[in-house]
């Protein structure tokens, strides 16, 4: 029987803006011993995406709203990374003592609208989401598809916190040449009781997959899947739900 | 470079109470061609385990409360179905037209308090999460480990939905012999900026990757994960937020 594996890809740079990261990532599959497949993966966490697009900002060029600096004394937060995350989103959903959960022009529902200041090449650095994470997978995709000869999938990860549970988990972002949800509604059970209501999103779980591998700190921050039978055409929009009927919104 | 390797168990029959899980387990391993070695997670679905410890209700045995008729009837459910989910859950957090999100007895926040009917054994069955999932996880690794005489985890997974995303992806509701939560807080990115509130949830991650190669329906209730360096002794009940700092509840 064909396992799932999962390789960490080794080797990446810091990234700066306009990083071929499609070769960097070939470099470090070659590093492997290995080359790309039919039907395998590729894992990036966003990081990597958003610092190869420049959607890096200074902080000491912000210069907080009044809104912005309201919110961030309340919560205990530096204000113009209060500023950048309003910046980045439509609404603000939750906030309380050093959280703000907003949702983000994405459709996103995450902390601090995904903007991050760790781990940025400087500490005054702060790293936004991609602009069109769906089109980023797709770019990276064709770069990859066109330098391999063969077909594969690309999936951009980022690390998300979620209500009830401690810990964070990887959940896709952006993808392309992948599933992102698989239905099973209509499919009968041995018994021949009809499933209900039964959608997996098979795209966060490949994200999930991934990280297993990089750990974190942005130290590997590339994994290769292969043998997961996942080629489709699904997009992460696909699966962020009506706000309209959300129950948690 | 070893990579994280998912495989399907095979062979699994359909489970009754008393089943001797973890022969059938190895009996399925051995017809891949191999053992159990030392780190390796078995990846078992909820319905499995619930199953062997006789966890399932007939439905024509349940008489409605007051309560779950009326509830039945605002959301188009069948009344001894909520009956049952009622009768597993501390609190309805969410209803809807066909929706019924609950906090179960155990601390999990899910859908229809974990209680399924579907692939039951019968129409008229339905099927309750074990009462104590991560005691279920460590009987189940202590007879793993007796009759393999290596060190192995045990994760228990459920497919749960998720505010915000559509899709249920796979979660961990029982562990043992796994990390459970993974802390990064106080370590520092290379540019020594200190993480702030960075925990994974690594066993949910797990549950995750073993989905890959389970499809739904239970036809492959167990997945074997190699490799992944998550030894351990987390529990699953150790990631339940706190209600009273939930913002979600």
């Amino acid at each position: 029987m064909t396992p799932v594996s999962i390789y960490p890809v080794p080797g990446l740079p810091e990234i700066g803006r306009d990083a071929p990261l499609a070769n960097l990532i070939l470099e470090g599959i070659n590093a492997l011993g290995m080359s790309l497949e039919a039907g395998d993966v590729v894992v990036i966490t966003q990081k990597v995406i958003s610092k190869a697009e420049g959607q890096v900002r200074r902080l000491d060029a912000v210069r907080p709203s009044a809104r912005a600096k309201e919110i961030a004394s309340r919560i205990a937060y530096d204000p113009r990374h209060v500023e950048v995350i309003l910046s980045e989103s439509v609404r603000v959903v939750r906030e309380a003592p050093r959280v703000l959960i907003t949702e983000t022009r994405h459709g996103f529902v995450c902390a601090n609208a995904g903007v991050d200041r760790s781990n940025t090449g400087g500490v005054e650095l702060v790293v936004l989401l991609p602009e069109r994470p769906d089109e980023s997978a797709q770019r990276l995709r064709e770069a990859l598809v066109t330098a391999s000869g063969v077909e594969i999938g690309v999936v951009i990860s980022d690390s998300f916190g979620r209500p009830w549970r401690e810990g964070q988990v990887n959940v896709a972002i952006g993808a392309a040449g992948v599933v992102a949800l698989r239905d099973y509604r209509g499919d009968r059970d041995p018994d021949g009781y009809q499933l209900q209501g039964t959608e997996l999103g098979v795209v966060d779980e490949i994200a999930s997959a991934g990280e297993l591998v990089m750990g974190k700190l942005d130290r590997v921050p590339v994994a290769l899947i292969r043998g997961a039978a996942v080629s489709g055409d699904g997009r992460v929009h696909d699966l962020l739900r009506d706000p309209a009927t959300d129950l948690f919104r």
